[in-house]
């Protein structure tokens, strides 16, 4: 996607919002958000997305989500102790994959300071396979609230 | 301190209270939080009241913080995507030095989860030692705010 | 137990090693490990060694760790890129639960950097308490390998 | 780049290489290495180059290079307490800017685990932007080195 698309997000582009606390040992020897860090950021909103509208149990579900793929475009630093705004829609749902956008923004500004993503494949949790019919049923419907650019908000 | 009187902390025993959401990340193996991400949040509370009760800014302050010693006992576990309640007092006061002691509790329960601490040493940026006069005026008087078990409200 | 004691560990004063290389993340604003990270030290060369040497199976294994103190003394700062020894004690056996001592040492120099630890109880996988015969044979066994001060090289 | 250029890479595609141990806190809740770590690993294999052979002393280097870009393809899961090779390569290198490319192999395995990067540009340490002339020389030297897929080993 075009970098200027990316930087022009804002939030109401996204369907579900969460807001996080940023910690200390986010900042790296340059006084910012370590660039890694932002993934820990992507995995805590869509798991916990994951976990209050499709119904999730990580420790137990039969089908899981492994990532293939994932990036991120970093637009503006911040650093702790910010309070940021993670913002998650569903880009592209596929039989078994699903393709998330995450944008970051810091609390008070209205600007995107980075946007990311990645792809989770849902296999079975023995055998790590996807199944022949795809993702269960209530995956599919929760994830689906939040696809395209509809701005249903939760 | 006796492992009972720390099981029956409760949120008003400490002056400061910030509330942190877990991170996905922050769960090992065995599906709840890792011991030591308990000292990531202590960090993260000790610090954001140093910057915003003390005037502390980490990247040109003239003294800085340096931990020598922490620790932490815990009660009960706490999951992902749980949202905690930590909570700060001030141990012990010295001229240099100062204890702190930080309660996490889960939101929803009044049950303190873990109780744990560190101490800071205010050092010269530069050098690295404590000063002769000790830590500064704003400093000792931020850190006092909290100190004992006073129950002052931030 | 005293500080002197504690500072005056050498690699001889343990029965495991493991070295380590840090993270550049390791690193907080203040150019130095950060505190919290030698607990994610301690648990790595801990866990390594219950599975290496007590077959302990972190994802199936009947009974597993459960920690329920933990603390670290610092004595001198290390930086990332430096490499460091983890060191291995178990300093108290019990039935159902171990204490161990790790120290850390960077590459090159003899004086120990920090000395921390904490305490496993052994618990059954589904219900998470003790079981009442306590920790299995080959935990006890695997322990009792680098118990004490012996030196008993691994 | 083609999934299957990438999955095909071997550790002699790339000039420079770094032993890592894993941590037990790097396996999150499905027992593997979790795709977040990736990104600290590739920071870490990246900086150390740039101390060691680019002159670059983080706390006070007058260029310091900032994340604008981040991405990773996973092929196969690595679970702790695996030792895993990081390989580095320069893929392009501009005036100010470099991209990375880095390959992570489990210890004992010839095919790629995942393969990701990310794009540096060098700046002010003071102000944050790029200077007129580029990145300095130092860099730019020790850079060059492991450019292209020339192979030549450090």
């Amino acid at each position: 996607m075009a970098l200027d698309t990316l930087k022009a997000r804002r939030r109401e582009d996204y369907g579900f919002t969460l807001e996080y606390r940023t910690r200390w040992s986010d900042n790296d020897m340059y006084h910012h958000l370590n660039n890694s860090i932002y993934y820990f950021l992507f995995d805590s909103i869509v798991n916990t997305y994951l976990i209050q509208y499709c119904n999730l149990h990580p420790p137990t579900s039969s089908q899981i989500g492994l990532v293939v793929h994932s990036h991120c475009d970093y637009f503006s630093p911040i650093e702790f102790p910010a309070v940021v705004d993670l913002t998650l829609r569903v880009k592209k749902l596929g039989k078994s994959s699903v393709e998330y956008e995450i944008g970051v923004f810091e609390k008070g500004k209205d600007e995107v300071c980075a946007v990311g993503g990645f792809v989770h494949v849902f296999v079975e949790r023995e055998g790590r396979r996807p199944r022949k019919e795809g993702m269960g049923e209530e995956l599919m419907t929760g994830l689906r609230r939040i696809a395209g650019e509809e701005k249903a908000r939760l």
